[in-house]
Parts: structure tokens; sequence; C-alpha cells
């Protein structure tokens, strides 16, 4: 070895000679309209209309006339934009148009209360507001209370609907027709914010997470993983979960980047449309939450859905009978997946793994998936200590990565927060190769004489029972107990089943102390604005004695 | 609408509120140890020896005992530490270990000139280099040459190779066996340098590439794409292409991070070995130049390779008869891929498009590749003006994108960059879908009379000929034409084809004016320390009259 004359002490690291080029969502726009111009967007207006097609070319195009349109109404970067809008064609573009010219896409939920759709438009400040005209209604009884919008743009049908309510609207076809293609977008530093969207929490106002340009990237690379849900060029994408719900799961943006048709049903989300959709385009992959799947396969089941090569769910856990019914009837897989707003949302995938037989795979699918690269998953007791993953110890599953929140919009939440890591609320154990089982959400777990009860799971077990088409348990007080469940069931059409029939239908089925002594039967299960089971409001019932509840001995 | 009073015009972006979470190969390390602690790393020592087998949980573990023992001697964030090796499990310890611990993985080309190894040593300013005990003799040969090297660990195979020439050396083996898993990773700028790689350019000394934690970590996703390499914890990948080749174009870190079995072949990449190793082991991936695939192709025609689905294959252009050759005799379908060391290198692969026929593919699988999500790609020509894609136009590729270089290791090199982008170096027209076509190297490109001539696809014709089995074109000075081709041919074993017999066979495949005057019968193509062809050699040896030219009328 030769004397060392250069040798030098390096107390910290160098810098590498890569560019430092953002991740924006700019760059996946502009290479899917030009890599995939041919790929198309399909917009469903109900089965007397006809299929509404266009080129991923020309819908750029027409992203790159919205994005003048609206510089044009004073949109700068860093205003916020509203959609208030189902999964169509325009909201497409506006995912394009809106992020890519430095704006941020404020995606309003069409199924707010009136009281959270004001609070959300306010506090997000959006300056203006795209609403498809069959929704402005809904805006229309909130729209005295808005105090930051300037210009409500307007997206006609098929059908010309009367727009009442909205002040002075233009119309988006209007504004884009005196508008060319080739606008030029900014460059734009990839931490700063692309989309907004709030969160419904049963408690409090709703909170807003802005997604920046880069988790949204990484989220859309997450998602075309062979790991995940596998997005590629030769994918035809069936968007059934809202596009206001946490950027569709990142569904659109991924299938844009390799140029995966999109396919959109608008409003059309029942069970017999969408059979009718799946059968007249043929979509290879779709995603939707439990209640909108199990609406399909009640009331299609005889729909030819074969085109699919798996169906994404997700939003709440996804009942045995859902999967092994989609199997069963249609020779569908359905994929479980697991995140949510604040997660962008992929966080979880249930892909079986390796070495599982097809044939015994259901027990695999029924889990809440698997963590995917790019995110960290830790359980933790009430005192914060970090659990073990030997698939029995029970904690807050806490979260972090490049594609997760750290904080809300303009409310910090820091009880949201542990260290750097989100806490999601949702109760699991771990198994030892990183599949989630979450047993509930850590506000309706159910403590019974200091053990633990899964209302999840009594849930799932009972919409198994053929007489059951929706159960909701939650924990009500209990004096030798402390807490004890209360099934809470919805019967289906035409039954009539009896509280000993499903004690003894769930006693067979789990530990025979979590089966709950008091029964209700009603109508339908309250929800949330997400479509959630609204537990809050069934305790509130039970409390306020409006319920009829049966109390087995 | 309410009045105004909050209205505030932003004039600048608005922050996200997502977590700052940088983008680590740790992360990936732990992912994949933690999360796929089953899948194998298996290494190959010959076909007498028995498979050397280790889970990803054992390899993380000793990848902990590595970074320790690499700490103990000094290793500190920011200080290189080259590899010296084969394709191997200890490899992968390194690939893992080092970059973690905020050390620099330099990767040393087993394969450099002398005068080049010793450059590239010194250049990068090595600190320890970790060496296949085989391969110390190519070390020992400069070893007195090289000014910072302070330690070289050794790694012996089932035999014992005594080593001479390294100074005091120690044992791998013997430094891991006193620490224990467990290491204390650092947090790390994502922006800091992981792993360096030079390349060798026919001129100049090398040029070193420095790639990011954050640029490994978007090409490892990148990798995992359905869009690109599809890897996912269901497959086995056969890491061919060498450990010191570009992060062996990025599957160690992607199959890692999936959980994709990783089988290691060390030096035995001759055909039949590498033949023997596949019926063995059932890959299902793999990736190599195409003259590692050519002699697999040539010397095992029988060989049983039915569990690929598919080999990547890049490095120099793939010539038809070889996608044909493997499709008719393995049943097996090549997929083209194009990157540089600059360029981490995945930047294009070639899956057929949606709408081409299987049978019809081969026409779309000789093409270069089609841009991937994530990086940008143009072609300009010599006065940097951007050209169009439209499959005509030939120019320059530039690129750009998160996994891009920028510059060279202390070499800034401005010439080989435009306006931001890389040069490449390849001369290509694109296709309006994003397909690249490389007709040349910029620096082998043939000017016929004002016309260019494509070498690689005079090349490629020829090696279509069943009497040729290399064949080198390069442009030589001509009175008439500024410049022609010359075909510098290697016959097949056994026979003699003659100049006349190769221009009318290339005459009916390629434009007439084309076809070279001057042909010269070579033993082999004298190649380039990376295995590609020296033309520059080609191009002196004629012009110091050192070949045997017949010169046809």
């Amino acid at each position: 070895m030769a004397p060392r004359a250069i040798v030098r002490h390096h107390a910290c690291m160098i810098e590498s000679t890569m560019q430092d080029f953002p991740l924006t969502i700019n760059h996946l726009f502009q290479h899917g309209r030009r890599v995939h111009g041919d790929a198309e967007v399909i917009t469903f207006h109900g089965p007397d209309q006809p299929l509404q097609r266009a080129t991923f070319a020309e819908v750029g195009d027409r992203a790159d006339q919205l994005a003048a349109a609206l510089a044009k109404l004073g949109v700068q970067p860093g205003d916020r934009v509203g959609t208030f809008m189902w999964n169509n064609q325009r909201h497409m573009e506006a995912y394009l148009a809106v992020p890519s010219m430095g704006a941020v896409l404020h995606t309003l939920n069409i199924r707010l209360f009136p009281e959270q759709l004001s609070y959300v438009v306010n506090h997000a400040e959006d300056k203006v507001i795209i609403i498809d005209a069959s929704l402005a209604p809904l805006l229309a009884n909130v729209f005295d209370q808005l105090t930051t919008v300037e210009h409500v743009i307007v997206c006609q049908g098929p059908e010309h609907i009367d727009v009442e309510g909205l002040g002075d609207t233009v119309d988006y076809e209007t504004l884009l027709a005196v508008e060319e293609p080739g606008f030029t977008y900014p460059e734009i530093d990839e931490r700063s914010a692309m989309a907004m969207c709030y969160t419904s929490g049963t408690t409090g106002n709703p909170k807003g997470v802005a997604y920046s340009h880069r988790s949204s990237y990484l989220h859309a690379m997450a998602a075309m993983s062979a790991q995940t849900l596998q997005f590629n060029q030769h994918e035809r994408t069936l968007v059934i979960v809202p596009m206001f719900h946490a950027n569709a799961w990142g569904m659109p943006y991924a299938a844009w980047g390799v140029g995966a048709d999109l396919i959109m049903p608008q409003q059309h989300l029942q069970g017999v449309s969408l059979a009718g959709l799946i059968e007249q385009t043929k979509p290879t992959i779709s995603g939707a939450v439990p209640t909108v799947l199990n609406d399909l396969l009640q009331n299609a089941p005889e729909a030819d859905l074969s085109s699919l090569r798996y169906v994404v769910c997700g939003g709440s856990a996804v009942p045995r009978a859902l999967i092994e019914g989609y199997r069963s009837n249609f020779g569908v897989d359905v994929l479980q997946a697991w995140g949510m707003t604040e997660t962008s949302p992929l966080a979880a995938v249930g892909w079986p793994q390796r070495g599982v037989a097809y044939e015994d795979d259901i027990d695999v699918r029924v889990k809440t998936g698997r963590v995917i690269p790019g995110v960290e998953i830790r359980i933790c007791d009430d005192d914060g200590n970090v659990l073990p993953w030997d698939g029995e110890a029970q904690g807050e599953i806490e979260i972090r990565g490049p594609w997760i929140t750290a904080s809300y919009y303009n409310d910090p939440a820091p009880e949201k927060f542990h260290d750097g890591w989100l806490r999601t609320g949702d109760v699991a154990s771990m198994e030892p190769n990183g599949f989630i089982q979450i047993s509930d959400r850590a506000k309706d777990v159910i403590k019974s004489g200091g053990e633990w009860i899964s209302s999840v799971d009594l849930e799932n077990t009972l919409m198994g029972h053929p007489s059951v088409v929706e159960a909701a348990v939650v924990g009500v007080p209990d004096d030798r107990w402390d807490e004890r469940p209360m099934a809470c069931v919805v019967a289906a059409e035409g039954t009539s089943p009896t509280p000993e029939e499903l004690s003894e239908y769930l006693a067979d089925r789990v530990a025979k102390w979590w089966v709950p002594e008091r029964w209700t039967f009603i109508d339908e299960v309250p929800k949330t604005s997400v479509g959630k089971f609204s537990k809050k409001d069934l305790r509130a019932a039970y409390a306020n004695e409006e319920l009829d509840v049966i109390e087995l001995g």
C-alpha cells in the first residue's frame, strides 16, 4: 500500500451526483398524455346514453385549456380550487390541470352534512369551485355561508340542468372553448401542496390533509407496483371509489401514468348499473368499498364480471362472505387494502403470500392487508410502548412514511401523532410477516371484564349469516362486565332472524364470551358522511332508549 | 355569496401536511428483512458444490454485523467502501450494510484495466475494499498504487484461497463472528451519496456516478412497477448482470424490497453453467447482456428455462436472432431495456404496447424500449434543437429525471450535459408513443454522403446470418462518400462465409447503399472493459493497416 498522503477523515456525508429533479404530478400528466396518448377516459352517463370517450391526448389538451381558463379567472399557484363532482372525465381534467398549474385541488365530499361542507370550503378558502350541475342543489344549500368562493364553474351533462342559488356561474365548456392547448406549467417545489381532502371525524370539525406533489407522485408509483395494485398499460380501471375520497385511492394518477384506461361511472353506483357498465366496458381492475360491492353481489348475482382481474376493496373491514361471494358467483378475486385519507391512502395490500394455495387463500384475503414498501407500521399500547409482531398483541396502529400526513391543514391536532408517527385510531395485531389484522377502531373497542372484544369480528361474522344484511356491534354499559357488546341487525328482506338463532350462529364461530346478550333489529345502520357505520349514533340511540332491545338471559 | 371578508391573494405555494420522510435504502433494507424474512438469497458455488442458502432475515442480521465490523474498522458516514466481488450473498450484505450505515458502496468493476482500477480506487478515495479471494490477484496487481485504502477484507469461498499482495488483510467471516445483529443505523439525508459506480469511457479516465439514497430508492420503486420489471414477492431473481454494473440494474434492491428471492451465480457465467443453475433453482426473472444470453443459447440450446417469465436484456442492442432464439428454443421472452450507469440505469423498457399480438411482437421487442414513468427523454440535433417524436428524425438522446446523474464525481464534465439534461451519446429516433429506436452511439455513427448509416442495424442484421457469430461495423474514410461502413466479422466455427454472400444477405434486409464494400474477418471483436465492442480499437487497427481487408468492387 502506498503512503497515505491523501487520506482524509470524512465527518459527514458526501453529495451524490444525481439530478435534483422534483417529483410532481405534472411529470405524470405529461408522461401519460404523450407516451400513452391513445389510452382512454370513458364516462358513463347512464344505461340509455352513449359512453363518452376521450383519449389521454384529448383529455390532456382539455386540461391545458382548463388551466388557461382558471388562470384567466385569477387562480394563482397556491390557490385552492374545489371540485364538487362525480367521477367523470372533467373531474380527471381538474385532477391534471389544477395541481400542474401549482394550484391545490380540493376534492369536496358531496356527502358531507351541510354544516361540514360550508366549514371545509371556508377553512380551505376555496377560490373557485367546479361543480356537476346535478349536484348544484347540495352546494346551493350552503352557498350563502361561503366566504371565499369567487367563481363557480358548472359542468353540464348530456341533459341540461338549470342551476340556481350559486350566484353568477360560468359554464365549463364555455370557458374551455376559448382556450388553446399548450399551457405553460410552472416549476413546482415537490413539497408544496397539490391536493386537499378533509376527513370527517365523528366528533369536531372535519380535518384537512394537504397532499404534496412528492407524496402523490410516490403514492402513484407505489400503486403501479407489481406488489400492490399492479397498474400497467394493459389495464382498464373502473374507478368506483369516489374521486373525492383520498384521490380515489390514487387510482386516477397511477392509471394515467402508465396509460391504463379510466372508466368513470358518474353517479351510477347502484349494483345493477355497475354490473351493466362492467359487462359493457370490460374493466380489468376496480376498487370500491364493501357496501358498493355487496350491493352488486346482492342485486346482480348473475352478472358477467369475468373481465376483472381483481377488485380492490377497503374503507372498512371486508366481510368473508363478500370475498367468497365474488369468487363463487363471479370468479373474481377481492383484494383487501387498508389506508385512510391521512395515508394517501395505500398502506397495506392483502395479496396472499407465497406458499398459499388458491383454494386456501380466503383466510388470507379476509385479513386487513400486508404493509407495503414505502411505509412503516408499528402497534403501540395505551402507554405508547411498541408491541411485538407476534399475531397476538393488540395495539393502535401507528404509521409513517413519505405519503403519510404529519399534521392537518391549519389544525395541527398533536393528539393524532406520536413521535412523528400518525396514530391511526385502528387497533390491530401484526403477524410476523407484516400482515395486519385490525380488530377495531380504537374508539369502538369493547372492553368486557378487562378483555377486548372485536366489534368488527362480530359484525363480519354476523354478516355471514344468510338472514343478515348489515350488522353493527357497539359496546354498551354493563353492571357486571363494565361493557358488553350489543348487536344491531338489519334483517334480509323476507326474513326474521331471532336473537337466539343468531347467538347460536355466533357461538359456533367466535369465543363464547363474545356473544352479545343485547340485540336490536333496525331498518338500516346509520352511516357517517363517508358511508361508514356511525356507531356514535347507535350508542346515543341506546343511551336515549330509542332502540327496541331484546336481552337474552 | 357572503361578503368576502377573508379573501386573500396567495402569491406563493402552500405547504402540504405530509411527513418529510426521507427516501433511503435503509427503509427498503428493514422492510425486506422484516416483512419478507423468509425470502432467500441463494449463492451458486459451482455445479459440484451445494447451493448456499440464507433467508432475508439471516442476511439482514449479517448485514448488521458487517456494519458493526466496518464501523469498528473506522468507517464513518460518507466514507467509501469498495467491493471487488462476484454476485453473491456477501456482496448483497455489503449492498445493504454500507449505504444504510451512511457510507458509500463503491462497486469496483473487476474487468477494468489495471490503470483504470487504480485510478478509480484512488479517485473515489476508497477506505476499505471487500474482495472475493478468487479476485485477489487482479487487485494485487495494482495494490502498491492505491493511496487511500486502509483495510482489505477478504471473502473466502468453500475452498480456501491463499491471498497475497494485498498487505495485512482481514477475513470477512472473522470480522462478522464477533459482532451481533442489531446495528443502530443513522438518520440519513436522502440526497447524500449511497453508492458509486464508474463508467469506463473509451477515452480519458473513468468517470464516477454517485447515486443518492433518493435516486436508488426511486429506481427500486420504478423497477417494482408492473409497467417495467414487475418485481413482486412471487418472483425468483437470477442476477446475472454483475453487481458492479450500475447496481446490477437495480434488481437487488427491488427484489429485496418486495421479498423476491435472489439467486447469485458468482463467477459461473458460462452458458452451460447458467443453464444448469436455472434448471436447478427455477428463477422467474433474470437479466443479462446479449453476449451472455447468446452464449447460453449457443451452448445449451436444449436447456429447460421454462421457469423464466422473461429475461431482461440490455447494455447493447439486442439482436433479433437472440430474441427469436429464446422464444423458439426456450419459450422464454426477452425484454429489451435501455439505460446506462448514469441513469441508474432503468430508463426504457420494451414491453409490447397494447394491441400487439404475441405472434407479431418480435418487431416491438427488437426496439430499444419505451420511456418509463419517472424519466423524461428528448432527442436533439447537433445544434441542440429538440426534434419531433415522429419515428424519423434522428438525434442524440437527452434524458432527465430523479435517478439521472447531473454531473460526475469530482469531474463535472459539462460537455456531457445540456440545459440540465444528460447527453447520453446514443443517437435515436423516437416513435410518437415513446418507443426509442437507437441507431448508433453518437461517436459510431457513419455519415456516408451526408446521410446516416446505423452501424448497429448492420451489425444486428449480420449477426442474424447463420455463419456469423459476431459482427462489428465501423465507419472508415472514403474518398467519394467521406465515410463508408466496414464490416468486421467473426465467422461461426466450421464456416467460411464470403463477403459476397454476406453482402447479398444484407442487401435483402437493409437499404442497398448501406451495404459495406470493405470486409474483414477477425478471430474476435475487441471489447472494452465492460464487454462492449471497442470500435475505437477497430478503427485504429484499420488506420494502422493491421487488418486484412477485402474490398468488393
